[in-house]
C-alpha cells in the first residue's frame, strides 16, 4: 500500500462526503420509540395547529376596540356575558361591551378579537372593570399559527429530538417512516489484546478496552454494535472474522493493527473485503495518523489505530461523520463545537491537525480550555477531560488566549 | 396558595440545591452496559496500566545515550540483538550498543531506555543506521504511567461516559456499583387534552404532546418514563391518578392546571401527597411562570405550565437540575452553555429572566444566535430553533453583538 498518501484531516472529511452514500433503508416506527431516529420522508401538515382560536391566558374574551382608553385610573366597562369551558364549543357570543370569561387554552368565542387578562380586569358581579387596553389579536394564538394546513412540518433527513415528536404528535401522527437503526461490527486484532474481563494479565498482554469506548460513542450516536471479538495476528482468521462481522452490519471497525508494524494485516483484509476499497490510508493528524478508512461493496469500513485516546479521537472525528452521512441526516442542528480561549501556548506543525485533550472550565462568561498533557496511549488523559481542541493544519499552534474550535464530550 | 411569592431563576436553583436530596439506591451493573450510569462509589486501581514498560511505536528499544549525536548527514550504528513479540516477554537483552526490534505497544527489554522509530533507522543486514538521536523514555510509556496502583481512579457520583467506561475495562472491572436508573412518572391534566394518537379533534380539544417532549428530554438524560394518562379536571379522580402514579415513581411531573385558572387543582394534589410540599409557586420567569416545585415524601414534584414550549423550557431548566441531583451525579463535565452573539437587540424585564429561542449559525470562529419569533404555545418555535438563549433577571435585555449564554439542544 505503499502508493497511498497519507491526506491532510479536510481531504479527509472531504473524502467522507464524496465516498459515503446514505443509508435507503427505512421502517415505520411508532412516535413515541422514534426518538433521534431520521426522517426518510418529509411530513406535510393535514390539518391546523392550534385547530381553533385560543387564549394564552386566563382571562376575558373581548373586541379590543372596546377596551381603548382603559387604564388603572380609568377603568373600561363590559358586561360579563358567559364563560368559555375548556374542550367545549363556546356558546356565547362576544358583541359590543360584552365580555366572556375564557381560560388559558380555551377556544375563543365568536366576535371577539383579544383577551384580556384576568389580573387586569375587576368582576364586579357581572360589571367588569378593565384596567388596560388590549390590541387585536392579544393573548390569542390563531388557528394554524404553530402549523399550517398543507405545509411541510419536517423535512426528509431531519433527526428527530423532542420538540420533533412533539410537533408530530401535535397533528395526530402515531407513525412516521425514519430510517432504521444502523449497526456496525466491532473487530479486535492483535496477539497481545485479551478480552477486558481478564482477571490476571500475563506479561505483555493488554486488554481490549476500545470495545468499551467505540461502543459508548456509537450508542450516544444512536447506532447498535455488535462485537466481533479478538482475533490473533493470523491473516486467514482475521479476514473470515472481518468477512463474518462485515456481512451482518453496515459498517466494520477494526481496532488495532493498522500501525506499519510487520503483522498489520488490516490493509490486507479490508481491501479483501470489495470494492473500490480504501480511500484513506494514513491521516496527517496528531493523535491518530495510521487511520484506514475504506468503503468496500458499499459499506464503510474504519480502521482505527490501536492507541485508546488516538481510537477514540478518530472515531469521534471521522467515524461520527461516516455514519451521520450513512444514517441518512441531512440537517446539522447540534453545534458540534464551542468556542473556548487556550490557557497556554501549544507549538503545532504546518500540514498536521492535532488534537488536544482539554479541561474546560467557565471564567466571566467565557468558555476557557487547559491541555491537558499526557501522552496518547493514555485512556486517563481522556477521562480528565471534557473536550478536544483543534489545532488546524494551516497553523503552526495556538497562542495564549487564542479562540480555539472545541469538540465537547457529551 | 396565595402566600406564595414568586421566586427568581436564582432563587429556584437554590431552592432546588436545598430541597433536592440524591438518590441512595443503588446497583451492580456490568461495564458494558453502564453507560451514563452514576458511580454510586469510588473506584480505586488494583494494578498499574499499562502493567509493563511499553513501545508507543514501531521501532527499535535502545539505550538512548547509543543513539546520542546521530543525524542523516552521520549515521550512528548499532547491532542488532532480536525482536519482541506481541504479547510476549522479550527474551533478548539491550545492552550497549546493541538494538532490539519492538513493535508498537510491545513489551520494552530489560536493559533499554527509549524507542527509535522505524522511520529514522535503516537494517542493513543487521546492522542499524541510526539517523535520530532519541532521549531517555521516548516513545515509551512506563507501567503505571496511565493508572497507579492504589490511587482512586474515578470518585463516587462522577457520570460513567466512554472513556470512564474504558479505563475501568483497562483494569479488568466487569462490573461497577452504579445508581440505579430514576424513573419519573408524567400525567397530563385538563378537560380540553386528548390523546395524541387522537385522529379526529372536536372543537376546543388539544392533543397532549407535552408527553412526547418530557419523555423525550428524560430519555436523553438516561431516565425512564411512565404515562400515567390524562386526566379530567376532576379533583378526587386528579388526586387518586397522581398519588398512584407517584407511589410507582422516583419523581412526578404532572402538566397543564397550573395557570391561575378556576380549574386549577394542581397545588391541592401535591399539597396532598406528603411533607413538606409545594416549595415553588411560580417563578418570575418568561416563558414559563406558573410552575410548581413541590418535595413530597421525599421525592420531588413537577407541576409543569401547560404550553408546549414553556413546559418543554421549564423541565429543560428546573427538570434536569431537578434530576441530576436526584440521580446522585456530583461533577458537572459537560459544558451545559455555549456563548452566542445575539443577532439583534431584545428588550426584557429587570427581575425576571427570558429565554428566548434562537437558531444557532456559525460564522468567522464564532457563534451567533438569531431570535425566533413565535408565542410560547407554539411548539414550532422549538422545532426551529437549536438552543435558548438566557437574559439574566439583573438585565434590561440585551444588546446586538453583545456574547450570550446558550443553552443547545441535544
Amino acid at each position: 500500500m505503499q502508493f497511498f498518501k497519507v491526506k491532510t484531516v479536510e481531504e479527509t472529511f472531504a473524502l467522507i462526503e464524496e465516498k459515503i452514500p446514505a443509508t435507503e433503508a427505512a421502517e415505520v416506527r411508532e412516535l413515541d420509540r422514534a426518538l433521534h431516529y431520521i426522517l426518510a420522508e418529509p411530513v406535510t401538515a393535514k390539518e391546523n395547529v392550534p385547530g381553533f382560536d385560543r387564549s394564552t391566558v386566563d382571562g376575558y374574551a373581548v373586541r379590543a376596540k372596546d377596551t381603548y382608553g382603559s387604564s388603572e385610573s380609568m377603568p373600561g366597562f363590559l358586561t360579563l356575558a358567559g364563560e368559555v369551558k375548556m374542550g367545549e364549543v363556546p356558546t356565547d357570543e362576544v358583541s359590543s361591551g360584552k365580555a366572556v370569561y375564557v381560560p388559558t387554552g380555551g377556544m375563543l368565542p365568536a366576535g371577539s378579537d383579544s383577551v384580556i387578562m384576568i389580573e387586569h380586569c375587576e368582576d364586579l358581579d357581572g360589571l367588569l372593570n378593565t384596567y388596560k387596553q388590549v390590541a387585536p389579536g392579544e393573548n390569542i394564538i390563531r388557528a394554524g399559527e404553530d402549523i399550517r394546513e398543507g405545509e411541510v412540518l419536517l423535512e426528509k433527513g431531519v433527526k428527530l429530538r423532542p420538540q420533533e415528536l412533539g410537533a408530530l404528535a401535535s397533528l395526530g401522527i402515531t407513525h412516521v417512516t425514519v430510517y432504521r437503526k444502523l449497526t456496525v461490527g466491532y473487530l479486535s486484532s492483535g496477539d497481545e489484546i485479551v478480552p477486558y474481563h481478564t482477571e490476571k494479565l500475563l506479561a505483555g498482554q493488554i486488554r481490549d478496552i476500545n470495545y468499551l469506548t467505540i461502543a459508548g460513542l456509537a450508542s450516544e450516536w444512536n447506532v447498535d454494535v455488535i462485537y466481533g471479538g479478538i482475533v490473533k495476528d493470523d491473516f486467514a482468521e482475521f479476514q473470515a472474522r472481518a468477512r463474518e462481522l462485515y456481512e451482518q452490519t453496515d459498517c466494520l471497525i477494526l481496532s488495532g493493527g493498522s500501525s506499519v508494524g510487520a503483522k498489520d494485516y488490516t490493509t490486507d483484509v479490508i481491501q479483501s473485503l470489495g470494492e473500490p476499497g480504501v480511500f484513506v490510508h494514513g491521516i496527517s493528524i496528531k493523535p491518530g495518523k495510521p487511520t484506514i478508512l475504506a468503503m468496500a461493496d458499499g459499506k464503510p469500513v474504519i480502521g482505527l489505530p490501536g492507541h485508546p485516546a488516538s481510537a477514540m479521537i478518530i472515531f469521534r472525528l471521522f467515524g461520527e461523520r461516516i455514519l451521520r452521512r450513512l444514517s441518512g441526516e441531512q440537517l446539522e442542528r447540534k453545534p458540534e463545537r464551542i468556542f473556548a480561549k487556550i490557557t497556554k501556548n501549544i507549538p503545532s506543525s504546518m500540514g498536521r491537525s492535532d488534537y488536544i485533550r482539554v479541561r474546560l472550565f467557565e471564567n466571566a462568561g467565557e468558555w476557557w480550555a487547559e491541555p491537558i498533557i499526557g501522552k496518547s496511549g493514555l485512556i486517563t488523559t481522556l477521562v480528565k477531560s471534557d473536550g478536544i481542541v483543534e489545532i488546524s493544519s494551516e497553523k503552526e499552534g495556538i497562542s495564549q488566549g487564542e479562540s480555539v474550535p472545541v469538540i465537547a464530550s457529551r
